[in-house]
């Protein structure tokens, strides 16, 4: 039987699912299921999940794990007697930093806190929507205003990171596929014409050729765009160019999302217009 | 002079960066700039953070706050040696939990975590490009295979909030423009015939309409569709068809694209297919 962890917020759940799920990910030998409470946000709301609480720890027959960031406190009162293990993310280290910047926070005074938005907002959107109209060389004459230019070959990642640094850090990243059509009369993959102005600004993925042919046979199976073959040549020039013009590039192949963005920023020093929450 | 707050990790710094801003969030009358250090993961990066913070407290004049989640022993120790005020959530948390797992952590036994692959990473770009491939009501004819079908006059938030599901929830949503085509003769927005079949995937957006008006000036200047009337106009159209048609509906104006998702997800009850990390 599995353990069971809830997350518990009364906003939207992302601080104390992020941190409940880097904890457990400690305890690879543990099988958790993991469940989301977000907006517990009034007495009723907060007693119905005390009860679903004891139902999962009477099925369990172990006490759950309550990993909550919950600020007001008439909610937090009737949280508090749900049977568990409570990891109390905000009483925890609250107290200390209120000593520390020798002021009382929100917390302590009952007040919750708003994501704040405007010039977020705006910023959040506009990247967004840079992303899409410079999405895998649609368009050529923006790239002045990109923040950076991820090129790479078809399928390799460009697009969902281009969109993952536009809405998590206001990034405004153009993408540019690198195809057969920059090859020269050698067969060899050259720096593309749009994007010479802009060397600076450009960063390479590259991918294993054998993961490549799987997320193409996915779309187009039994095609040569996703044979063997055809993986490995592409991939093979596409390094070679980075190799040639001094492009930084990430291998993808084992990263998530998450991880080829921030590398991304910190190998680049881009510059973040935009932070969560 | 603000304090400065240092958010420290090996890996992407997620989970410091999103559990330290939630923290200081509570401290709103103290000015703290906030710097995300990712990827310290080795003995050279770790000593040269080490001399910045130092650097920092110097200017700053009172000792840093610093958050971390380094898991690597070694790099933890160098760490431990630069001036600050320490929110350690990893040795705060873990030791606890290990009693209460009755199992050792990878943490205390030194091996780092990897974010999970494969399947994930296939589910998330799938569903991004299904987000992509059914934006703006560009495709009509693959709504039974969506999650949810956001509807929304044009610049309500429909395409952001439907990337944010797909790349941190792998969630499907496709989404659909309410305009003037809408209207029946009498100048009426009904149900567009599309959609008839989804009416139990819908879900609306609706926005204030001086805030619309805002968002859309950028995009045209001085044009009827960002004109105060036009706004009014289409957004009472909008909530008029979401309350005859029992549409549920969220008003976006003040709300984060986090807010929006999160809330639409506990509201429609949708399935997440991907937890992020």
């Amino acid at each position: 039987m599995p353990r069971t962890a809830f997350f518990i917020s009364d906003g939207t759940g992302i601080t104390a699912e992020t941190l409940g799920r880097s904890l457990l990910a400690q305890f690879e030998s543990v099988e958790i299921r993991m469940i989301t409470k977000p907006y517990i946000d009034d007495a009723e709301k907060a007693q119905a999940l005390v009860n679903s609480i004891h139902a999962t720890a009477a099925r369990d027959g172990e006490q759950p794990i309550i990993i909550d960031t919950i600020v007001d406190e008439n909610v937090r009162r009737i949280v508090s007697t749900a049977p568990g293990f409570k990891v109390d993310i905000f009483s925890t280290f609250l107290k200390p930093l209120e000593e520390e910047l020798a002021t009382h926070s929100t917390y302590t005074v009952g007040r919750t806190h708003s994501i704040g938005q405007d010039d977020v907002y705006m910023n959040r959107i506009d990247s967004v929507h840079f992303a899409l109209d410079n999405d895998d060389g649609a368009r050529l004459n923006q790239y002045d205003k990109a923040d950076v230019i991820l090129v790479g070959v078809s399928r390799c990642g460009k697009t969902p990171t281009s969109l993952y640094l536009a809405l998590q850090f206001g990034i405004r990243a153009a993408n540019y596929p690198l195809t057969e059509d920059d090859y020269d009369e050698d067969g060899t993959l050259k720096l593309p014409r749009a994007l010479a102005p802009y060397r600076n600004k450009l960063f390479g993925l590259t991918i294993a050729a054998p993961r490549l042919a799987a997320i193409r046979s996915e779309r187009r199976p039994n095609s040569r765009y996703c044979s063997m073959d055809q993986c490995m040549q592409e991939v093979a020039q596409a390094e070679a160019l980075y190799r040639q013009m001094h492009i930084p590039y990430i291998d993808t192949t084992r990263f998530s999302i998450e991880e080829i963005s921030t590398r991304m920023i910190a190998e680049a020093g881009l510059h973040r217009r935009f932070s969560p929450r």
